[in-house]
């Protein structure tokens, strides 16, 4: 059994494991009108990762608490697009880091103004100094565990849409907030699943779309010298608020632009 | 300035990017009676993360939100001893992961009772299938990211006192709330700095009082084979609450206990 909180109630438990190890999981929803855009898709990540880290939650559950939110939150924004966040955690309690038996779930509802979209003729992104480590149990999910991309994104400033982080063999993973997509002579390519610390919802939604096109797609490692060269068609970041966003200038160097992947 | 919480009052801010991110540092402390044990040593570590992180905050103020919460908890044990925590937020809000200049830190404030002490003859331990991942830009940090902790404290049972860590390289590292030392042959020897998830406070009092007396020490890597080579004289593991920690049995191995390290 869960417990809810809402965010404007203005309280949350302080003895909670999210807050006290980042023992938790979270989803942030683009919400057209009264439509969570791709619901089941964050739906699944969610239960899904929630097994991973065996935190015992009802897919039902949750989809019950977003339709809450859904009815609760949309009158606020009047049609208009907004951001709906759920925090899932382990609970309040345990001794130290390990989980007792007992715990139940917490989940926190809240709500936010949709971010500023940019622009489709393509954004500026740079790399990041900071060393993107991922464990190879835990690739992928979207755990409260983000020091990483919050120290990375400090280094974003106007202009810079975002920055791409390696991770130690060089290969270049994924932004602080977005997958990586290229497309080159050879087809489409998107790092490999256990190399990605977020699995992104967006990041599914691309492969199928391609896949169902018949485009060629790897999920193969990329390196900084693929984006550079000749054979690179463009590159990509995806996002579930924010879509497919080109990149027209990485690390100062312009990349070409065709937009085709927004196309697909 | 920093927001301070009392865990007692029973609500802290929803908004608290220590939640959303594990965007923070904590410190547990020992005290006996109204004396914090090690209390310098805590406060350096917290003042020095929080530099690593930038999160603003003064180590006067760190201090002096310790000295009030000895004065408030210290009669609830009646001279016994307890246990405090520090739990320091970059604060509420920001936009995403990236931290806006205008926050302004939280720190939440609790107190738990001691936890049994391990017995000095010697604890039961074991290796853990949790392989560690360290940032090496954020060793040592004793940040609110520890998934990989909790999962590998999920894998203790009765009679296991800690399972040992390891990392990518094959060096086994920490516990999951300990540091490790073993004594060898040629001395003592302790993971370097920049392999630790976690560099404790015990693991500098110990490397300090060491040398103190002429003791060889290096901060090295420790491998498997080192633990059960004849050479070694012991393994310990250090934790500021709990101690030094003679380790008796190792993956059902039993190793020697001479209690030296204690003794020192």
């Amino acid at each position: 059994m869960v417990t809810i909180y809402w965010a404007e109630d203005g309280a949350f438990p302080p003895g909670d494991r999210g807050l006290a190890y980042g023992d938790g999981l979270f989803e942030t929803i683009r919400v057209d009108g009264r439509s969570a855009y791709l619901q089941i898709y964050h739906l699944d990540r969610m239960a899904r990762d929630a097994e991973r880290l065996r935190i015992p939650v009802d897919r039902a559950e949750l989809e019950r608490t977003l339709q809450k939110a859904l009815e609760r939150y949309s009158d606020h924004y009047s049609g208009n697009s907004w951001v709906l966040k759920l925090t899932l955690t382990r609970g309040s309690g345990g001794r130290g880091y390990r989980p007792t038996p007992e715990l139940q779930p917490n989940l926190l509802v809240s709500h936010a103004a949709m971010p500023p979209l940019p622009p489709v003729t393509g954004v500026v992104a740079d790399f990041s100094r900071v060393p993107l480590t991922v464990n190879p149990l835990f690739s992928g999910i979207k755990s409260l565990n983000r020091i990483e991309q919050v120290m990375a994104a400090s280094e974003l400033h106007d202009g810079v849409f975002e920055v791409l982080m390696a991770n130690a063999a060089g290969h270049i993973v994924e932004g602080t907030r977005t997958n990586l997509f290229i497309e080159t002579e050879d087809g489409w390519r998107t790092p490999p699943p256990d190399s990605v610390a977020v699995m992104g919802v967006m990041r599914r939604v691309v492969l199928e779309r391609l896949r169902a096109k018949g485009e060629i797609v790897h999920e193969a490692p990329v390196m900084l010298d693929d984006m550079f060269a000749p054979s690179c068609r463009g590159v990509y970041l995806t996002n579930s608020v924010l879509g497919i966003v080109p990149v027209r200038t990485l690390a100062e160097q312009d990349l070409p632009v065709t937009g085709r992947l927004a196309t697909i």
